[in-house]
């Protein structure tokens, strides 16, 4: 049995979590352990015996451990194939739908995200005392990580929250553009490609609406409404509670 | 025949080349067109029809055009297998292969490039009128491309140089201490895990002399001349000429 570990269905938590419910039934093919970043349980001794980087998603299966949201997705497919594909048929397809789960990697969840913590984790970490932020800090094993905590307890800098909000207006005109004239972002199939756009893209019609709006981007939010509408998304949000 | 469109043996060109020498002959299995850097080659227009982002490397496999450094040697492996195999066997080493060449894309390649561009590309547009660094910066479609530049022409601030030589010797140390317990990064094999971690840190004994050295990383020094010696790593620095 597949095990995930995963915050709730947002941000590279939601990759292998759309990805888990579009090839398995939940409890019959995987469980998830939700785990609750309010209690910053990522942090735990416990889970970062089983992920070092003390970070989520994690998958065990069978007793090996995979990190990385876009390597176990593509480790999913590679391992446990079946009848759903969620990799274009031809290797040049592939190829697009890489390009496509790397920038997301790269680029989009990272403009995304600095947002995502300037809104929400700032209010969750300025509501620590001193000793409670210091102690959550100690936790953390990646270097880089600790700084993002400072920057989100002390606040963003306005020309960072700007560019970071400059490339978010690129990514979204970016993505409209090529939905455009595509049904799906690669090889005209729902992929690991759509999946992982999805998962940083997917609420932005709420939390980005001057940007991603039915006349802005109308592609762009027709596409979130297709993958929205699927039976395994519907399924997941019913399944699986959101922290937030 | 596939033609790939490449600088010299260096950082993301020598990704697919590696792999390129590694499952075929030169001249035989494919080819190299090599654009010249300093001629600004890869903004002209006639290979922006190629790779609208103007970038190297590219492949041309019969008319379909596959960029992405890292999305191409997983092309070749998927589309032109061969007897030689630069993914390892199991699907759990094949994903922490791909930690490994995710985590030079997204985090050791940018360091080191830094750096590189401080010390080799600023002289270069250094070396520019205004009016033809403007005309250079012109011609490049990305914009943080742009930004790169104009950052190399003024000078990198200290801060930024120290951060990137903060994370070069973190790097440096993640390399050595996993390759104190595995010959190869991922599998126990050769594999494309080496190959990109390679195209970074292959001449690194050289111009980080002082990070890495038989005392300090003995087994990344060690790794670095196993991959040297590789008859299809020989032929290759034989065959492709360097720039610089």
């Amino acid at each position: 049995m597949l095990k995930l570990y995963s915050f709730g269905p947002g941000a590279n938590s939601l990759k292998p979590m759309l990805t888990l419910f579009e090839k398995f039934m939940l409890g019959t093919g995987f469980t998830v352990h939700q785990l609750d970043p309010r209690k910053f349980e990522h942090h735990a001794d416990w889970f970062k015996a089983i992920n070092p980087r003390g970070q989520v998603p994690a998958l065990d299966d069978g007793g090996l451990i995979i990190t990385e949201s876009t390597v176990i997705c593509e480790y999913l497919e590679d391992a446990h194939p079946t009848s759903v594909k969620l990799r274009p048929a031809s290797h040049y397809d592939v190829a697009q739908m890489r390009c496509w789960t790397k920038w997301v990697d790269e680029y989009f969840c990272w403009c995304v995200s600095t947002i995502g913590w300037h809104r929400h984790v700032s209010t969750m970490v300025r509501n620590l005392s001193d000793t409670e932020f210091e102690d959550a800090v100690a936790r953390i094993p990646i270097f880089e990580q600790k700084v993002k905590w400072r920057r989100a307890r002390e606040g963003f800098p306005q020309d960072l929250l700007d560019e970071e909000m400059r490339k978010i207006a690129f990514s979204v005109r970016k993505l409209d553009d090529h939905l455009a004239d595509n049904e799906w972002l690669a090889g005209g199939v729902y992929s690991l490609a759509d999946i992982c756009n999805y998962s940083v893209a997917g609420s932005m019609h709420l939390g980005f609406s001057e940007l991603v709006n039915t006349e802005d981007t109308p592609h762009l939010v027709r596409w979130i409404g297709q993958i929205a509408a699927r039976p395994a998304v519907v399924e997941m949000f019913a399944r699986v509670p959101r922290e937030f």
